[in-house]
């Protein structure tokens, strides 16, 4: 396994411990994602507020793909939504869905997060 | 630059040339996309479907991930859906919006396609 795979599963266990003090070891200062600055302090009000959306949100990743600076992951959720998630009422329900995500690290620290998550695998839940 | 890499170019100018024929060449008889069983000739249908429905579709890669069989990529698009695209009316408005997709490869063809399409991306510009 890649040093970079092993960092990020590393991260991954930081976020499903919730531990956001340690969170700076994997994540830059200046960190931007989807192409907007939000610097760590941003990125952990992003979490914080999914944790609070999402009380038992978990992060598994099914696959991790590393290459250079660059680690691909494809990541699963399976969670109890409150309220309004991705401006979809889950309400409580249970969803499952997936996340494809590329990171770009610089010194061992993620610099670039690029996500999609897979809302319409929601939509088709919701109208079941 | 990994050979999947190159491999992974040709594919896309494949789609992007519309060469069905050729397809074939990148794309296991027994290619499986989001889980779902389609072989090669449903895959085909897909994407003839995805040209109908978007005439002036154009596959542009913005990052390229490779690792062992699997190839991660960020693509682009900037097109113009007729009608309806992911269940959204788009009608002809220009949209831009990324995918996230992983191949998993075998024997240097793509076997498994994992596919996320930024649904939200799309949903923000049309309220615009």
């Amino acid at each position: 396994m890649s040093h970079l795979k092993e960092i990020y599963e590393a991260y991954l266990a930081c976020l499903n411990a919730q531990d956001w003090k340690l969170l700076p070891e994997y994540v830059s200062e200046q960190v931007v994602h989807n192409d907007r600055y939000l610097g760590i302090s941003g990125y952990v009000e992003m979490l914080k507020g999914n944790y609070h959306d999402i009380p038992d949100l978990r992060f598994e990743s099914k696959l991790i793909v590393s290459d250079g600076d660059f680690v691909a992951a494809r990541l699963y959720f399976d969670c109890t939504p409150k309220g309004e998630f991705l401006n979809l009422a889950i309400n409580g329900r249970k969803v499952k869905f997936s996340e494809n995500v590329i990171y770009q690290f610089r010194d061992e620290m993620i610099v670039q997060i690029w996500s999609v998550v897979d809302k319409a695998a929601i939509e088709i839940q919701l109208l079941m």
